[in-house]
């Protein structure tokens, strides 16, 4: 071993789920929107095809024209606006700016798998607080002493949503904690704390376009609460990469955040499809939990989850499985397309009456 | 002040250069290239218009057809290429997985001046060495104890490149300390050390895309070194956000890198342009250090470097100025293209004439 090697940092990177590309594929393990983002980006992508020499200049420093429209968007002033690569470029610049406490951070055992990544790589105290047996939060959990809480709503992989009530409890019972509630699914059904943001300087609400705005592939998070807590994301922002923004993020983010009447369409067609697909699935022997998300978390009554998983995949269908303690016997299933639930039914009918 | 705010990480921030966007003006202050990015980066934008509904698909998550056409291009390994959200994001995973030790990172004082921001935001201790009068790096500064190296070459905002002897010195004394030779000017007349990775294990060669490939706009930058250095900062990228680059960046940036001729001729005529500036520059009375890169730093014999900039302003023409000890009589200068050029020189005949 070399010197240097000594003083390599170690850490265990967080695993991204399989991105497999094959013809014909079923893809529903990744949460991503099945509907095309808006026309306008392809617009917006027109645009900058005519104007691609301008690629040889930075983009904006403070991606303003993205900031500006969800400020009027959201109802905001901009300086209440952060944009990121992504919401966990928002969420990991949130964790280095507000968890510098000795006390340790707060949030669940079951949730979005990068919260303890973070924490472990910026050295932040945690505790995992373990769901009820019906992987709810317990609100009285989080009144104990803590250096920041943080909560997925609806939370993953679980998507069960809890109400404003419930978060402003939380925000209200930990005055001297940032609060920060990861709202990647809020779009399809569930309602965000937005509006707490003017009760409460210390929430941060975080958002994505990964999901209701299906532009996974461009990589735009955003978190807004008040100018304190944004000010100070931007400054650490500032302190890692002054331009994480690219042209095209910019561009298409603002053209997306635009076309406010196909969004929502959007988001109701994949609501739609979840009822229908929860109703087929308990047809099957399924129970799922209850969703406020673009996903169902499902397990089958007698079949254990990973056979399931791996006979689907036989069928080029791919969900998303954890083997993990409590949700081993559980499938993570993306919304997808009425056609591609037609399919999964289909596939998990055979399944099902094979055995 | 509330009780979350003792909590907020404080860190003082890095200023990037302002990017006004005025009709007319000649922006030479930030080290743009002045053409566009090669044709084939329309064609792919063009492309990925057609194919916009894939936007809803998370990226590859290793970038991997940028990794690979990068690979191919400076024929390694993929496993030696490491790519980032510009070469800042690259340089800052790097401080983050190879210096952690307790010994200081050494780097000159006059540099990028990112380098002590990223040295304060991940808590490593950093010592600055002096360069000599005529602002070159002492090589023998560098054969002391440390926690790692970090030289610019050529250096910013110097212009000065080093040989590959000079590098391989710093390297062969250093054995145990990983050395980042950040090559953001390499490609306008200096060596890259990129051959010496086969030699020394310890070395980690940084490029960008935002200088001689005139892709500023779409943030992109990478690193090569061994298979070892390449797949911890890998590690510690998975730590922080697993989808770093969107798909317009894999796509352009694989564009880009296949038209060799369009960036070889574009770095030629940058070159040339930046002989004849430095020649009519001279004539005007200005003296500029030795440059290898698309800027010149000059410093005119009578008028102050900081009224130069101001009358320049004023005449819409935006240059570097840095109000820093030993470098506040001298202008970073981009080169622009030749008409570009040609402006900027009646300004400041005139500048030097009115006095």
């Amino acid at each position: 071993m070399s010197g240097w090697e000594k003083y390599i940092r170690k850490v265990e990177p967080y695993t991204p789920g399989e991105q497999p590309n094959l013809a014909g594929m079923i893809k529903l393990n990744t949460n991503e929107c099945p509907y095309p983002p808006t026309p306008r980006v392809k617009k917006a992508l027109e645009q900058l095809t005519e104007r691609s020499e301008e690629l040889r200049l930075y983009p904006d420093f403070a991606a303003k024209p993205l900031v500006e429209s969800l400020a009027a968007y959201y109802k905001l002033e901009p300086e209440q606006v952060f944009v990121g690569v992504g919401s966990d470029d928002v969420l990991s610049v949130a964790f280095q700016t507000f968890f510098n406490s000795e006390k340790p951070i707060l949030f669940p055992d079951i949730t979005y798998s990068f919260y303890d990544v973070w924490a472990e790589m910026y050295r932040i105290p945690y505790q995992r607080i373990a769901l009820d047996e019906e992987f709810r939060i317990c609100r009285e959990d989080y009144d104990r002493e803590n250096g920041g809480i943080v909560i997925a709503n609806p939370n993953a992989p679980t998507s069960i949503a809890e109400g404003t009530d419930f978060i402003e409890d939380i925000l209200h019972n930990n005055p001297d904690s940032v609060v920060i509630v990861d709202e990647a699914y809020i779009d399809f059904g569930a309602v965000s704390a937005l509006p707490l943001i003017k009760k409460y300087d210390n929430l941060l609400v975080v958002q994505t376009f990964s999901k209701s705005r299906a532009m996974a592939g461009m990589r735009i998070g955003y978190a807004m609460g008040n100018k304190t807590l944004i000010k100070a994301m931007n400054h650490v922002k500032y302190s890692v990469n002054s331009y994480t923004m690219n042209a095209p993020s910019i561009l298409c983010g603002v053209c997306a955040v635009e076309d406010d009447a196909y969004f929502k369409d959007c988001c109701q067609k994949v609501i739609a499809t979840r009822e229908w697909t929860r109703k087929e699935l308990a047809a099957l022997g399924f129970t799922c939990l209850d969703s406020s998300a673009n996903f169902l978390f499902a397990s089958h009554q007698t079949i254990p989850a990973e056979s399931i998983f791996k006979l689907l995949r036989e069928k080029n269908i791919f969900v998303r499985y954890f083997k993990k303690p409590r949700i081993d016997n559980y499938l993570r299933i993306t919304i997808g397309t009425d056609s591609h639930m037609k399919i999964l039914m289909n596939a998990l009918s055979q399944i099902v009456g094979n055995r």
